[in-house]
């Protein structure tokens, strides 16, 4: 049974009419309603409320994959908080980062780079085009994805090139962007995808959902800490 | 003229007999002379004793290309001083981490992994094979460099997957090593270069100090701000 | 004095008057003008009527830089040409495949893969992206490049993912493509650059010559025979 | 149930008494026993006597993973064979390339280079590192498989970069290898593996066995003519 752990910022959602009817019992609720339809699989759930006390060590030691949501309220995860989601990621934890989770504290730990980019928020339509059509996120997803109305995120992303690039982003309003990227990072794997502004019904997509479903998949450990076990360690000459 | 500055810890070389044998006026010197030798530039050293206080941001916004090498004072740089390095190699300086500088809080925190190996201080024999042969790193080398003694470094090496990996190293005790890796992180470029341990004198072999000098080289901005000059921000629909 | 050959197919130029009418004296003859206006160079000119009687062995032991346009008549370029032409990459020569040249024999055969895509010729405007602006390439360009009117070419392009992707292409009609790739293929440097439609004055656009003379630079030998002096030989053990 | 097609020369072990001492079955033999033990599959064998004439376009059309081994007679490979080969693993066939196959028709058709190396027949120890420790091949692997007895395989090793690089081997005689390389090309997926010279008897050495079967399971075809399914076609403008 898969340990997964849900972080939504959970203020939009509370604080803003038009995006509570998108979303009324938060993003979190709709990912963990469609990942509980499909895997076995136990979800926790922390909101920007809980995320520094009660997202702890021990929480993240029993965690196969963590999903990040986080937009207006990055400073307010402690930069311990974060310290210990990367430093979980780096002993094997998967990770999920989600839309605006590019500037989240965690993602910005593991990819060292400052992960700006270009945006714009009039609902355009995106399309998502599959460039790396064996990457095991891009299973069961046809050549592209539209979405009618998303917040345009444009290159220049400020990112490490990625070991996979899986998507790139169609913006009807003249863009292009880097939407899906995997890295590994330590014993860990990160996916990094950028649909979901929360003021549109993305994360109900059955393709997004898709996508979230197999890199759920993808980046759940496939073994911890084997090549770790004496790290930064003094070793004898091998038997030659 | 090429703005240069040197970090050397300076600590084994003046608290160290066997060390100071070697390098007397401390690492920084002998990177130094040969720099001077080869470049126009202009040369600024900082130590562990300084570099909190000295190695400041308009230090930094001064400099195209800064060298570093620490080991067992790791600690004793600030996380501001990091940080501040780090930033500058983002927005475009160039950065060139020197053997031990594998842990050092700036390179760390740009790979955003733990950086951890295996190491083994025998002073074995280390044979470093150019497998870049084009990268400008290797150029003017041979197929490979032979050192007499160097401290093992060896794998697992706990990095991100190198844009290029231009050298690997082979020890006589059995292991091997990804001694030469470049990467490009926001604006800026990252060389790490494995060789160099205290007691031996790599930094004073020719063909190390040609790598190093073609590292500089290549590290060098090309341009700085251009493609971030309106870093995370909102911009309009193309005229399309 | 770089000597660069010239492969343009020449048949569209001379076989249909509206081509004709943007290109009257062949695609050759601008991308001539232009590198020899920027470049110190001695250029020689090939067409499909000479190619596989005329560039010999001799002539691309002499090319530093060999640039490649083709479309409708790839398959009378001999295999023996191509294999020609893919050996001297091999070897050091720098090659540049433009537009259509993706289908290319000599493109194919370096890349591995069928190099297939999507296409549309309807005229829609592309803008080109920098993803990677650090590379040699993307030098002296902003952040994009308008185009107003190509030939749409999309994903998925079935090429080997690039060592580094430069450009990412978008086009009104809804597609994207990685329209920049560069590549190390054995000693030698290879670029793809996707615009050039040959009904459309698109080298005669500022920004798409200096990303080629940007190009012609970046592939120009470094070093060529080098790594390779001993291809598949026997050596002796070390002196360890 | 996995369909694989074992291609093994088998003239060494025909030809060679000592050869024969250690696979006196051949080669394929050991691959198909190890791999049928472990694996639900239909296995069929191939060797220099009739891979032209049988290994047909059915037959690879009705294979998930080839696995090819060739060393003195990959001239007897007829240049359509391998093209054959190269097809189908574009079109989505796993391809697992053994050894001296680095030299073989089709792996060098796939890879676009001379894939030429240096060679030593020794039988010295090698040692072989993983260096991507989540890469599916490498699991149950610990930190390095050691072989008392090899061929040595060296830098420099003219292949394209590897998309992941999974092993580095190293040799008592100095030299270094990029021993393990995983590739994507077109819609199939390639996994080349240096170890098992003739004359030993690496291939019964559960380790190197884990390796190969790891390697079975990740050439296996996760999706096969899907993105291809219109290749190189002219498509419409999208319904933006």
């Amino acid at each position: 049974m898969l340990k997964i752990t849900i972080y939504n910022e959970y203020k939009h959602e509370r604080e803003d009419e038009a995006c509570a009817a998108v979303y009324p019992d938060g993003i979190h609720s709709v990912l963990q309603s469609f990942i509980e339809a499909d895997k076995d699989c136990a979800i926790r759930i922390f909101t920007v409320d809980n995320v520094n006390t009660e997202l702890t060590d021990e929480i993240l030691a029993d965690t196969d994959v963590c999903i990040w949501w986080g937009h207006m309220a990055h400073e307010l995860v402690a930069d311990e908080t974060a310290a210990r989601v990367a430093e979980h990621v780096l002993k094997g934890m998967g990770a999920i980062f989600l839309h605006s989770a590019h500037m989240s504290k965690p993602f910005i730990r593991l990819m060292g780079t400052s992960c700006t980019l270009k945006w714009r928020e009039v609902g355009e339509k995106e399309i998502l085009w599959v460039v790396d059509p064996l990457h095991p996120v891009a299973q069961g997803i046809g050549k592209y994805i539209e979405l009618e109305h998303e917040e345009m995120y444009g290159e220049h992303f400020d990112i490490p090139e990625p070991d996979s690039l899986v998507f790139i982003g169609w913006f009807k309003g003249g863009n292009v962007f880097r939407s899906g990227c995997a890295y590994r990072r330590g014993m860990g794997r990160v996916f990094y995808f950028q649909p979901g502004h929360e003021m549109y019904p993305t994360y109900k997509n059955p393709s997004i959902q898709k996508v979230i479903l197999n890199a759920v998949g993808w980046v759940a450990p496939v073994r911890r800490i084997d090549a770790l076990d004496c790290p930064q360690c003094e070793v004898p000459i091998m038997e030659i």
